[in-house]
């Protein structure tokens, strides 16, 4: 259901990209792929441009091991402990405390911010949004996955403080085909001019403009 | 200097995409490329799929002038106390309190996160990613800038505190061209397996590949 734009690639790509949290096992994209992407997230703009993002690429299987234990531990405490209204979210999405993605998935790439930079969180976060696109137009899945106690995760690592874990990238083929989960409409996100005024009246003179 | 990968369309939209400080003031972009690349953003992950983002639109000169007499009053309390590495940085590339670009700019994009939604910061950051690649993808230029005190500014503009501004992005055609600051290479940002351990043999082996 385009709104707007026809055959615009950029949009095309975005609207592909979804959530994918079951890994083809044996089908292992080239690392080639992995860092192609990682140069697009590399171009993003920062805060004193202090390039405060960190890439660390995970094959080693004993590593991956380490790290799903590390997370189905605290998964575990933390489900126990979650909210009602989130363990619905988490029983209809049929997602538990197990995280088999991290050792299915070819590739884990864990970003790192660089607490010492201004904006750190907020510019890694901005290089992630560049990173998913370009792993998609790989036509890779991926997922950003945020365990909880990413400092002692980071520990373990043997990683400074000085980097904060920010969130775990899994990255391969899907296995099963799920459908991407919805999204709001423009009508509900983007306001023009004034708080809560709606762009739908705009939206309809540029439909008619489009036609 | 293209390391890895040719032809790789996302690449040279991130390679291109610059932060521009300079706008042309009478040259206005058609309100649906902006509204084609918020719909870019608005395709982005989030936490529990809560979308915390909201765009406001900001295109009316008044609006805009008030934002402006804002931001340089609150920028001008901050330069003032600013340490000195950071007034070195400044100086170096000219900037000062003044922000012309707030009204020069003939749109003003406000993002806001829904401080309701679990990751909202992180993201509202990734969606911006999109947008800033979308907006490149559109050839407009844009500027990612947070002025101090957002909260205060929010408050002004009459905006529940459940939201929180995160950020205001001018968007218009650039009136200078300015070179693009550098970015750190691959190998200093991407470890592969081990903290630290450099990907550079990975690369020259993967070179050879491609070649």
């Amino acid at each position: 259901m385009p709104i707007l734009g026809e055959n615009v690639n950029l949009l095309d790509i975005a609207r592909r990209r979804k959530t994918t949290r079951s890994f083809k096992k044996g089908e292992i994209p080239p690392l080639n792929d992995i860092l192609e992407a990682i140069e697009v997230a590399l171009e993003a703009p920062s805060g004193l441009n202090c390039q405060p993002w960190y890439f660390l690429i995970v094959s080693d299987s004993k590593i991956k091991k380490k790290i799903r234990k590390f997370c189905e531990h605290e998964e575990r405490l933390f489900h126990e402990m979650a909210p009602d209204f989130f363990k619905e979210w988490l029983k209809k999405r049929k997602i538990t405390w197990k995280k088999k993605f991290l050792t299915d998935a070819p590739y884990l790439i864990l970003v790192f911010s660089d607490m010492k930079c201004p904006y750190a969180i907020q510019s890694t976060w901005l290089s992630i949004g560049y990173l998913l696109l370009a792993l998609e137009d790989k036509e890779l899945s991926s997922l950003t996955y945020t365990p909880p106690n990413t400092s002692r995760l980071r520990n373990i690592l043997g990683i400074d403080r000085r980097y904060s874990l920010q969130t775990i990238i899994p990255v391969g083929y899907p296995k099963k085909e799920k459908m991407k989960e919805e999204r709001k409409k423009i009508e509900e996100k983007v306001y023009f001019n004034k708080w809560g005024k709606s762009i739908s009246s705009i939206l309809d003179r540029y439909k008619h403009r489009l036609a």
